[in-house]
């Protein structure tokens, strides 16, 4: 394969995107060149589109977000066999070292070198074409649409929230929070065995799609606030960020239960009832993307477990990336966009 | 409530069940009565009514069968208040100690103080009446009809070994051994997150009632042994005691793969593929019943997620236990043979 | 054994201890008689003297304090068969129920219908005899003294914190607080491998008290806060309660790192540094006394892992444990303070 | 660093051993070239040297035994940056893919494509100069002797056991086989805060030197067998390989106690007693090498918890290695025999 030009969409600046034409990537050994063709819209992307910064990371340089991505195998590295051309491939984005501590105990997610999609200074997928290493392009079955095998990030973090709050069979859990993370942890805490999951959120749109997803209750927060008749719940799953409903929600844990920390809030700073959380012996756990989910995750997608094309709600082009990334905050209750690369646009 | 005669089914010896009238239980202080309803047949019984005993638990004076149990509750201790009179009730058939070290560390089904139903010399429930500890029934939700509140006891040992196994989400399962213990760990095994449950059995009716339960793969072991294309797997549920087949399951598992032995086989011993166990880091655990499983045993057969009414192939009425406990052996391919007591015989 | 009059100190308001004669407790079937030999003075006693509450525990009718305790069995109930008469006993001061689901999974310790010694209504052992359940009485062996016996409770107290930390082989472990139970986390640490033990406190002669029992370093957190240079550690075992000093010391804990909160703070909430819990994935756990430590306890004082007569500073006999229960305050580098009972005031 | 030449033992087959000169190893981008210090003779050296292979590991080229290492480091490659020329070392002796699922996972021991020293086709370190990624050489502290150095690779072993069998504060422990393993083995449930630490073998000499060690018990199975008044014991360490021996002291184990199999007998298979581990809900694990282990084994040398010259009986210049192999099956006492490289032979 050989292709002249590689087109992306990169972040100048604060709500500045740009399409810009590149080379297309060079391969390592063990790499494969991947056409890209769905690629979903997260927060953190739209973070960095109106701050130009996630905290501490800042773009100095132009980006190129996204990070959801799925494609087609179209090239490979001198040394790569796992995939042939034409594969079509889930990409989990970020590449660990393989040799540091973390990465030797299977934290592969805490190694300090990764490099990961859309994190400052490496590029993301909002573009025609991204190389990676072979051993992070997951085969897609074709029971997967190119839109699911984009969403299998984002359905990663799910596993990931659920594996840390050891979510299992006959548990009640509370998920606080029912954007697309919230949405998924749903689902993948019914995958697991949960049979209580609540949901909670100020958003009656999304709770309604929990409920689609899952969810067995839901409380919309904007009305009331949550109470012990709500509980008790064996694993919170906290995907706002919201100190106030953290604690409110961490109170309707049962003795010796846990809280997942997955949405992060705007202060490096957060109030906690620690009287209670000692009294009941609860455990709290941050969380920080994930690891060896894209096999659990292609499995439970391709077993029809999770629902991930479902999730979906408007699709851009490659051209339209600033639309994409706009669109969210213009109407809340849209769950996912994509952009679709490679492929007639809007249609998916 | 006062209950003139409660009618029991006694073994007396190999193949010698006589029906009896006995005085109705006496309560004690926090005990309730409970009028049964169903009793299931469980490979248990079957054994001790062929042979009058189980290894080291000889039949020594009359012993009524039955553990799998459910009622309604018809009276109450001084100072038992958890259920109501009329409560539909299922039976977790062991009380133990609650003082000993086992009972305190949670392990609860190692307590050597247990009082165990049809376990000599420990009276069990092919009976009118039956008496336990309040804390040991469990209220039944309407969802759930009198069969499966007894079938929950069987559901605890494939909850048990699927907790034993860590079966979670995508795992990977060969589940061997296809009666009810099989089909139900195979059915828990799917609610747990498994997403390849495969079945293997001598008997195809068997396999075929798996496949309906959620298995993804059937393989008759009286036609094929096991191979390695068979595999890998995660996790192995034996539910056979057959040690050949075990031996070629334990094969089949990944490396740091886990099996847990449910089924009992006849020997006090029995060879294992040492040599490839170390090699892989094979994790092999023993089970014996199971200890805090109700709550989740009902909360997943109301939701739904398991199906035990499924499972029953047979109904007799407490006049005729002697024929229930000889059906399975005239026809293997029934798979759970179910007692109805107190209610029109044969009808359910 | 017969005793006509049983000697307490009773809490009747704050500051206000008064000597009462009380019969000798009745026994239950299976309780043992325990004449008191040493209780040590924990922090809880001592609060519940100054300000005749702890939270939501209130003094409302006379108090005996007191819960860390050994003596000698000196009569027994009828089904009592555990301890011969003469046998010196360390009694585990909280007797659960047993039976509800916090006792069947092995969380005793938040079992709801706990009776612990010296919380409100339950009298503790600042007494001449006291009466427990015999399984809750556990047989000293001649190694151990009897201030040994008693401190096996707060023993239990850092074997929890430990356990909950998975404290282990070569670890790294920062323990705040070098107070009693600050020390006895570091000795324990070290007796389950921990290879660098940094104790952290205000007060320089219980730093040198840590360092004398095993800690490898010492921060006068009077003089200087802590830095990242003091760090990485695996396991935070937080036993001041102190909120600024926490979210420091969690700072400091590795990628995957846990800490463990033992001291407990004047609020119902604190603040935490959540986002550098999240970005390093730091587990966070509450805990309430501690369930299936007595027996460990034992074997690591007999065994000499732990020195637990190090820590006794002072000895007051049962008439004047208005003064021991005032020590500590007067003097803060007193570690523990023990009230010896029926033996020679004052030469333990 | 320029080395004109280096020299190796070579086996050619069995008992086979010469003496040639091989080039110094190239290095890889990451790596460092070691000069050897001390290299201890393992079992599996002494296995390969009697019978040219181990099951379907087979030398079928001249074959470097040696995989128990340390030295200085003398030349590194272009990107190595982690070890200054002149540093002492110790080598963890295989490096895996750490890309593969076992790899992410942490379990970099079951890497199916790991290089490992001395095992066919790659070779081991008895030489002068061996090559290595730097990730996995290991600063020696000052505290600790080559000799030390070399054997952190079998302390790897007896941590690897320790921990798969979860050996903790004031457990039993059972370790048969009180060979160099069986040494370590007891010397590491010592520091992980067992108590009780049985050593069983036929060689009082061996049983003599595990009490040295830590070992709290001693029991020559030459003499007498295990019997039921021997336990009982929380955790088996199986340093035998012995079929019967293993089911004897697996039959002491107490419910829910757990067994670590590390020896290696002659078979394929081997009997267990099914019906015990069945009742007593025992788990067997199979160990294959070590994981993260060599920080952990510094630490504990470093620290004095463990004692690893100690071990030591004889040392044996790299001019001599066919005599160190034959060593120990002249002399079953000896525990551990260390060939010097690079140094004045026998003064260590």
């Amino acid at each position: 394969m050989t292709a002249a030009a590689n087109l992306v969409a990169a972040l100048h600046g604060p709500r500045d995107v740009r399409l810009e034409t590149r080379a297309v990537p060079q391969l390592g050994e063990r790499d494969v060149l991947v056409e890209v063709r769905s690629v979903g819209v997260c927060g953190s992307d739209v973070h960095y589109y109106e701050h130009g910064r996630i905290g501490s990371f800042v773009v100095e340089q132009p980006l190129v977000l996204g990070h959801e991505v799925s494609g087609v195998v179209v090239d490979r590295g001198p040394r790569a066999v796992k995939h042939a051309v034409g594969q079509r491939v889930a990409l989990e984005p970020g590449v660990p070292c393989g040799r540091c501590s973390e990465c030797r105990h299977g934290r592969y997610n805490l190694c300090t070198d990764v490099r990961f999609f859309a994190t400052p200074p490496i590029d993301g997928a909002f573009a025609r074409y991204v190389a990676i290493h072979e051993d992070y392009a997951f085969a897609l079955p074709d029971e997967l649409s190119d839109d699911a095998g984009a969403l299998l990030e984002p359905l990663s973090v799910g596993i990931w929230a659920c594996r840390k709050g050891g979510v299992g069979l006959g548990d009640r859990v509370l998920v606080t929070g029912a954007g697309p993370i919230g949405n998924l942890a749903v689902q993948v805490a019914r995958a697991a065995g949960a049979t209580t999951i609540v949901s909670a959120d100020v958003n009656r749109d999304r709770l309604a799609r929990a409920a689609e997803h899952g969810a067995t209750g839901a409380i919309d927060v904007s009305e009331r606030a949550l109470t012990p008749d709500d509980g008790p719940f064996d694993v919170l799953l906290e995907c706002t960020g919201a100190e106030a409903l953290t604690s409110d929600a961490i109170r309707l844990l049962r003795p010796a239960g846990s809280a997942v920390l997955v949405g992060m809030g705007p202060g490096l700073e957060a109030r906690f009832p620690i009287a209670a959380m000692q009294a009941r012996e609860i455990t709290l756990v941050g969380t920080f993307r994930y690891a060896n989910t894209y096999a659990v995750a292609i499995a439970l997608a391709a077993a029809g477990r999770v629902d991930l094309d479902g999730l979906v709600d408007a699709h851009f082009p490659l051209e339209e990336v600033d639309l994409a990334l706009r669109a969210g905050r213009e109407n809340p209750s849209l769950l996912k966009v994509v952009v679709g690369v490679n492929r007639n646009p809007r249609t998916g």
